[in-house]
């Protein structure tokens, strides 16, 4: 019997259209799926033995001349459970056919050139799935909040990031965006358990709570990124993130989805595979 | 109870010594491990846990100023089992913090440099498990066989790539040599394999064939690199690969130890542990 209990499929359940209210998020709901934890879970290890198998094929596709890749884009504020995904999603493929690329303060190299700049040179080659911890958004988002760059420039930002995306998809790689949002409540908790275990000291930045402080503002931003960048080719999926294993199946889910929908097929082989065969058999 | 099942260190058991024949490996054994297959795999996911967990502290490290890496280096003729171990191996740790690099025919660009320069830029960064999947070392393999080079050119090498491995050890890389030793009749089997299955066929390559029959000249070429490049710094480990499960709990072990003998602590908070949960209360 099969384990899917998605009511609404993830990427319907998820998808922010026109009009969707973040400030009317409820962060511990589970949207599309009817089951608990444990099946969740259950679901996830599923779906990601499938995963596995179509990102193989992907992989084998990019290394015989095909031209398609998937980008997941992750999105979310601190304790938003970004590296959860790394480690428990991401982490369920093979390592071979991953390009994961974390973009945070940009170095002064990144800072000569235009914001896309590291961005168009992260992109994943056919074949790979690209992860982006953090991303281009971080230039509407940290940038528009901190008053980085003065307003007419970000403001033109979400038309020139709409641009480059679909640029991105007409070649080829399939665009996943995902924005993980978490409680205050909760991000108190998982700030405070970093203060409390000396093993996430590391983890922690007096800065998150300067971040948090400000988090109606860093809410308008974000809002402002889903009225203006949830495009057909590259929608965005926001995921309520309290719940984190909730989060992590329905990234899986939206990943096989995605891959799916490439409908890749084994890369017939480009040599005689009789003959190949007979010599095999010769050598002995 | 513990599943631990290791008679002899495998870090000592495959270690590559002075008069070591590669000619007398028996490919089908298990050196160093008395239990069987079933007790290998449980034994595998327990050193996964701890891998896990190391390679945590090393990130930890890296992002806190630390200055070590460690640099797992996978060498093994076609079907050796090299992607297996990343797959199965590496893919038990977080992506976040693995570099892996595949190493193939010099591009254009590559060729314009010295053989170590794409080596150089590869080097994983303090924090980091980088990940070779074949390596400078292929240029006294395939080049030395295939005759790419003059003999004084390649014969030159091994003491260069000692002098760079010392150099990159001594900067704060811990490297990891591994030779995935196959039979050629498990070869056989493999490459048979390929052909048989419609989904593996984007893995075969004629020229595998035309190798393996030249498999005593690359024994040869094995054989002097164990001669000359298994130094105290970076020592091989020569692990014979007839049996998967071997070859992956062997390379397991060998990333465990490494990371066991890196002996990092969690790096101490840079900042005011009390006053962060004050501010953190004063939120709400």
């Amino acid at each position: 019997m099969s384990s899917d209990r998605w009511q609404t499929p993830a990427h319907e359940a998820l998808r922010a259209r026109p009009g969707f209210d973040l400030a009317g998020l409820d962060h511990d709901a589970t949207p599309g799926w009817e089951g608990d934890r444990d099946q969740g879970e259950e679901r996830m290890a599923e779906r990601g033995e499938d995963l596995l198998a179509l990102q193989e094929k992907l992989y084998a596709h990019g290394r015989t001349g095909g031209t398609r890749a998937v980008l997941l884009v992750l999105q979310g504020l601190d304790t938003a459970g970004k590296g959860g995904i790394v480690r428990h999603v991401v982490g369920m493929v093979d390592p071979q056919g991953v390009a994961l690329r974390s973009f945070g303060v940009p170095t002064p190299e990144e800072r000569e050139h235009d914001y896309l700049w590291r961005i168009r040179n992260a992109l994943p080659r056919p074949g790979y799935l690209g992860v982006f911890d953090r991303s281009h958004y971080e230039d509407v988002l940290v940038v528009r909040v901190e008053e980085i760059v003065p307003p007419d420039v970000w403001g033109a930002r979400y038309d020139e990031i709409n641009a480059f995306e679909a640029e991105v998809a007409a070649a080829g790689t399939a665009i996943v965006k995902v924005a993980l949002m978490v409680s205050p409540a909760e991000q108190a908790l998982r700030l405070r358990e970093r203060l409390e275990r000396p093993d996430k000291h590391w983890k922690y930045n007096p800065g998150d709570l300067d971040v948090r402080a400000r988090r109606p503002a860093y809410e308008e931003a974000y809002q402002a990124v889903l009225d203006r960048t949830s495009t057909d080719v590259a929608p965005w999926h926001v995921v309520p993130a309290d719940r984190k294993w909730y989060a992590r199946l329905a990234v899986t889910e939206l990943l096989a989805h995605t891959l799916e929908g490439l409908d890749l097929a084994w890369p017939p082989a480009d040599f005689d595979v009789a003959a190949e065969l007979a010599r095999l058999d010769a050598q002995g």
